[in-house]
């Protein structure tokens, strides 16, 4: 007799795992409940039709019950929730939320892809009819019918994380005006402090106010309108708020079921996505992973994970053995016109973890063009490079636009096979000029970091500058005079670098020389000049004025 | 006392070369020679600037002697040809032009990045005053001279590599009305047969004429028109040809030196870029590289290459012993709005290192949008990958518009570490829906080459399907029966994936099923019906109706 399988969970992990294992098996009967309307809709794309960007709102809904039963062959049952699994009869008890009824459904296999849930936590007045979350269908229909109908004209996005972002782009397109608020000092916490303030000023350049290190106390709603007190006693009338400050994974049906669980109700699986009970699957936001870059465990909600542990769930269901390899967190996001991006560990990671900067691992930054310079188009990317004294690739952040995506999937892929700097100054990347320059900004990357390790370029940071003793140093800026009009570091001294050979007895070899250029590139070679000219303690400042200005202009 | 190193060629290899040379020691004697007017120029970029998408002839020139001498001490002589080698006494003979004197330098190191240069076969009529080559400055300037003040309103493009192609479409840009000849069945050799149909529709759509499998014959010159004479015997008036067939390497001095060379001329080295002299490093065009792929040695001149392997170069000669680890081939080119890439081997390479496909390795063709194809602006790109039966991944061939390169990039640093197919579906790429799919395309054409290895999916090539025998085997059309009014493939029978669980009993089990759809991925998952009802003989039409009707209408 054929196997029977039960689907929890109809959108990326649940509908993934179904269509994949009818391919392998036509004879399984597989049935997918969603407690919602709605299966696999695109819950990326949400915020872009509210945005308008997406005009049509079928274009969310990749598959229908219907489609899918045509295609697949699969019983797709929504509006139907599962409310306990009977692990001992291997049953589950599921509710037809539109009948009523609630029937029991019997399983060989069972697959929970519930995914999570928007955080929501006690704040007086949270539950006033203008605040909104966004994570389905049904919350996008109604914070669209809001901006449509009640035409607000200022929002608040409480939470600068990427679906916080998203949704304030998404409103301010639609003629709001809009405010963040983050109680982090940043927004994207992927991003380290630095990389953040590239965004910072982005969001600020578009007339979006945001409100750092500040939480909300309270929502106080009258006649349309909520006020957000501020932890900080601040004030913000707003006409609606989008509550985006977190997730948590849907598992009370896995909890009571007795699966063990982690901390963070986040489900145990082992490397086949297998359960603590051998005839339950788990995957996508709702299970705790295995950190890709560490081995720790860890959780990662993201559709690409999702999508992918979907065909591995059905191959080990179909009896293809097959391992999940652990997550290392790519992700990206469109921020106005930036291009945000992150792979592997940043820095605030490594630190948590009681790694030290300079013991355990380097980092280096540079801003590079997106293509070469003389076509026309090219925009400059920042990168944050991270990697460990042997060279192995931590992570990375780019901020940027046209080619980010390119250069993160470059530096993702160099990961996934345990990947070095020295690795990446060797890629053989496709060089045309509207493409990229012939040494691309990941080769470039992989140059600063070698130099960085084999001794050639010592590097201060951003944040050490200002705490560096001025008696027994001097901070040498080798920009064109010119340059300087747009800013410079306090107590610095202007030698262009193309001078610095004939004005070396200027200098005190006595004391240790910081140098400094616009991205770093000029600095790395009035460096070079230097040390060998008997100067022996020279730094030059990683990412230049350009990372420098954005923490502190 | 310090050493003293001579480089010969001023360009992408020599000037990177002599500046990274200058950064690891500031007590090197460097100079550089430059038969020609200008170093450091772009020539990439050059075709852009006669089609005027680069405005400004400045752009080119990335450095001058005289900024490369402020910033790198570098002493720079332009319009200096070396002339000779005279290894025994470690010497050079070097020849002034502007001033015609001869004269002697001495060398403890000689670096060689003479570059190649365009061929120019003894065709009758080939030195008429409107027939161009396009290498250097000298050369744009005589091109874009032409082209601003003649006013032609007819070009030939001889040749259909990617410097032909580029000017075709910048002389497009420029109003001319343009006709590419070529002598093989194709353009863009790295392609394959019907990757490079996709092309030549492009090129078509935009009123381009292609001559292809024809070449020239004789050029008749009249009082500034041209007529090429074509060895079929067509003839073609214009008002000015480009000469863009091939180029050979500038290896005169190294042959004269009696430094080993191959057979094509290429410059012979060793890992460290050391020629068969001690003394004397080349690298460039001018060099014979080893293939990464297969070890073979080959010649591949690109920019890449050449200034990786002045970084590599330098750090030999500076004492920092380094392997120049062979080159992949990846290579990229606009081609009008289409983008055009590959890495590594194409079929056709594999085929005449006596590789056979399905003994040897497999081929997939998918067809996948730019990114989620529900937020606007996703193109379609076809992707064909190479493998061998353990899964190694030979090449891949990208044909599209948005987000090409992208996937060349991460499939070449892939193949960089010897990557598989079934590490390209564990990619971790970034995903949001304006970047990509939680699939990417380099994810799915992973997965569809893993299902091809393990048997769960045979394909059948777009040119064995006018072969099969119609006795012996059913075509059959998966798509939507509207899809059929745009073409379908003879005597086949339709029956839509949705229907074919119901219509079994219309097919044959004895015979083989021939599969086909838009672009595969409908008909694999009708192929794995038809394989677990019974059908032995299944085979998937690879690319689907998207690649057959490419080559066929
Ligand atoms: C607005 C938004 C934007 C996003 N953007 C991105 C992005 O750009 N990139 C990215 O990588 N990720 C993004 N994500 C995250 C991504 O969508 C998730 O990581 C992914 O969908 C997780 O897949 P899943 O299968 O675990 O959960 P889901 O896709 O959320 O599916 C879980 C489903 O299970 C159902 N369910 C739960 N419990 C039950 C039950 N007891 N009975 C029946 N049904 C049940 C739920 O109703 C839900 O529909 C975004 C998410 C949102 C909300
Ligand atoms: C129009 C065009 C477009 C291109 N587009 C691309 C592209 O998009 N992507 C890509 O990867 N590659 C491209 N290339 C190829 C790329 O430019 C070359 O591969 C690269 O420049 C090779 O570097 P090289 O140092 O070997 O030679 P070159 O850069 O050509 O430099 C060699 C120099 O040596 C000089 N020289 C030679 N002999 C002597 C002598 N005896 N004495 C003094 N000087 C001498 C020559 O005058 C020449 O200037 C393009 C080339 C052209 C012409
Ligand atoms: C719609 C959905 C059910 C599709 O699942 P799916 O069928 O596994 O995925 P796809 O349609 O992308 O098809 C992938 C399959 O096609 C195959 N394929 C793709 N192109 C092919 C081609 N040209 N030829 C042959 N096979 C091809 C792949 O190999 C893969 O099959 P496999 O897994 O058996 O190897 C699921 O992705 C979903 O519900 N998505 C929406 C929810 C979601 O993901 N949200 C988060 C992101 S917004
Ligand atoms: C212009 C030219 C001389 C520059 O050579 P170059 O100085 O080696 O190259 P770049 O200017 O890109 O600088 C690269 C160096 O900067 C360093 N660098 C880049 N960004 C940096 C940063 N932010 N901080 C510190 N160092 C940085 C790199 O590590 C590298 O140094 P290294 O090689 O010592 O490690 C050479 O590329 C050239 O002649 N190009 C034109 C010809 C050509 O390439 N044609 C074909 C393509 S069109």
């Amino acid at each position: 007799m054929s196997k029977k399988v039960l689907i929890v969970g109809g959108v990326a992990g649940g509908a993934s795992t179904a269509a994949r294992l009818r391919r392998l098996d036509e004879n399984l009967e597989i049935i997918m409940f969603e407690r919602g309307e709605y299966i696999s809709f695109a819950n990326c794309g949400l915020p872009y039709y509210i945005g308008e960007t997406i005009e049509e709102r079928d274009a969310l809904l990749l598959q229908t019950p219907e489609a899918m039963k045509a295609r697949f062959n699969i019983d797709v049952r929504v509006n139907n929730e599962v409310l306990k699994i009977e692990r001992d009869k291997k049953q589950i008890q599921v509710k037809n939320l539109l009948t009523e009824e609630v029937y029991n459904e019997s399983y060989d296999y069972l697959v929970l892809s519930p995914g999570s849930t928007p955080l929501k936590p006690p704040i007086p007045g949270i539950d006033s009819p203008n605040i909104f979350s966004l994570w389905n269908i049904p919350d996008t229909d109604k914070i669209k019918d809001y901006v449509d109908n009640q035409r607000p004209k200022r929002a608040v996005v409480i939470g600068g994380g990427f679906i916080g972002i998203e949704m304030a782009e998404n409103l301010y397109d639609r003629g709001l005006e809009v405010t963040i608020v983050e109680m982090a000092d940043q927004v994207m916490a992927p991003l380290d402090f630095e990389m953040a303030q590239i965004v910072h000023q982005h969001i600020k350049s578009k007339d979006v106010k945001l409100h750092l290190k500040d939480g909300v106390k309270e929502f106080q709603y009258n006649n349309g309108i909520t006020t957000i007190v501020l932890q900080s006693g601040r004030t913000i009338d707003t006409d609606m708020v989008i509550l985006s400050i977190g997730i948590k994974p849907q598992s009370k049906l896995a909890i009571d079921a007795g699966l063990d669980v982690n901390q963070r109700g986040g489900i145990i699986v082992d490397d086949n996505l297998r359960t603590s009970d051998d005839s339950i699957y788990a995957l996508g936001d709702a299970i705790e992973v295995v950190d890709f870059m560490n081995g720790n465990k860890t959780m990662i909600p993201l559709a690409g994970p999702a999508n992918k542990q979907g065909r591995i769930t059905a191959n080990n269901i179909a009896g293809r053995e097959e391992k999940y390899k652990g997550t290392q967190g790519t992700s990206i996001a469109k921020v106005f016109d930036l291009t945000v991006a992150s792979t592997g560990h940043n820095e605030k990671i490594l630190k948590r973890n009681g790694l030290e900067y300079g013991k355990d691992y380097k980092t280096s930054i540079i801003h590079s063009k997106s293509h070469a310079g003389y076509y026309p188009g090219a925009f400059t990317m920042s990168i944050k490079l991270i990697f460990d004294l042997k060279g192995k690739i931590l992570g990375a952040q780019i901020v940027g636009y046209e080619g980010t995506d390119k250069r993160i999937d470059v530096i993702a892929t160099a990961i996934r096979f345990n990947g070095t700097v020295y690795d990446l100054k060797e890629l053989e990347l496709a060089y045309a000029p509207p493409y990229s320059s012939a040494k691309d900004p990941t080769n470039m990357a992989g140059f600063t970091a070698e130099n960085i390790l084999k001794g050639d370029l010592d590097v201060i940071q951003w944040n050490e500058i200002d705490n560096i003793d001025k008696n027994s140093s001097m901070i040498i800026d080798v920009r064109d005079e010119v340059e300087r009009e747009l800013g410079y570091i306090q107590d610095s001294i202007n030698i262009p670098v193309d001078q610095l050979r004939d004005r070396l007895s200027e200098l005190d070899k006595e004391k240790e020389i910081i140098i400094y250029c616009a991205v770093g590139l000029r600095g790395y070679i009035a460096a070079r000049i230097l040390k060998q000219n008997g100067f022996t303690k020279v730094r030059n400042l990683s990412g230049g004025y350009t990372t420098y200005s954005c923490v502190f202009c």
